[in-house]
């Protein structure tokens, strides 16, 4: 998607032990007029798949979840990190290890929120080693849900996750893929 | 709001030790057609104030805060409760006591996101003793912003958030007022 790549190439800063920063936009401070052109991309991908519940993990999952939530007209569920005392009942759960933070959080959803009835699409911001995605992939198929597939805003496409979640037949959307990285500047798959 | 009362009666859950549980909607999974409409609620009461701004706090204040932002025509910027690897740079910090988790937080925002061209409007869930708005409200105070108000989903007219808030002088919107609650119902302050 050329939009969210030129916002990459013009916001995004390259840092050591391959971290992309995009806090001007995505995760920290948050476009969400860029939101919208994301999620009207994702809702044409995906059109007539059916997706009546989205699935994102907390924090910056959320908002793209939220806005792409309004064009597929159905609600988000989000996966918490910690078991909160809010939280009780019964419990799908999961292990997910953060590249980000370096380290192993557990992972949860309500089983009332998620259940055969669903057509899931999973939202989530960045794609890089694919732990997350497939913690989240657990639960939609321990739920008994339908999986309809993935949308990932960036994508690292030097990093294993997209390989690995394509190879389980999951249709994976990523709008911009990045295939290499540097101070100098970044490169995208072409779609 | 009477929509978000009936909602609350309808679909709420009081629990043991003052803990409301609107999961169903808010704060677990996500009613967006709810958030559109409690969102068009907050430029009414906010119009005219030049809001450039809305800044809230994860992870359960990201979901409305960016439904609002696109009402208001502005960004988000949601306040992270841990440093990780990818936030470095000059940063506002302060803490703040989680009644639901029952423990400190490190809350920061990147000073950049934030200074005193901004009008900023917060928004968040809940309300209840205060402490994270009072958090936020610093954080917004030490950038040199203009606060223009908070706008909360659900207070809890019982604990002492919002008369703490009030007394600040700071305008306060909060969409329902919980007065009272227990096992045999819930009951709204009038508006």
């Amino acid at each position: 998607m050329k939009l969210l790549e030129d916002r990459i190439r013009e916001e995004g800063v390259v840092k050591e032990g391959g971290v992309l920063k995009v806090d001007r936009f995505l995760n920290h401070q948050m476009d969400v007029g860029l939101f919208r052109e994301m999620a009207k991309e994702w809702k044409r991908r995906f059109a007539g798949a059916g997706v009546n519940k989205i699935l994102t993990i907390e924090a910056s999952g959320i908002g793209i979840a939220c806005i792409a939530a309004e064009e597929f007209g159905c609600r988000v569920v989000f996966a918490k990190k910690t078991q909160g005392k809010n939280l009780d009942g019964e419990l799908y759960t999961t292990q997910i290890t953060s590249f980000t933070k370096g380290r192993v959080f557990d992972v949860i959803v309500a089983k009332k929120f998620l259940g055969p009835e669903d057509r899931v699409l999973i939202i989530d911001d960045f794609l890089a080693n694919g732990c997350a995605l497939e913690g989240l992939i657990s639960i939609v198929r321990e739920s008994g849900a339908t999986l309809v597939g993935c949308g990932i805003a960036i994508e690292k496409g030097f990093q294993e996750g997209g390989k690995k979640i394509r190879a389980m037949g999951v249709k994976l959307e990523s709008l911009a893929i990045v295939e290499s990285m540097s101070e100098d500047g970044i490169t995208f798959r072409e779609e």
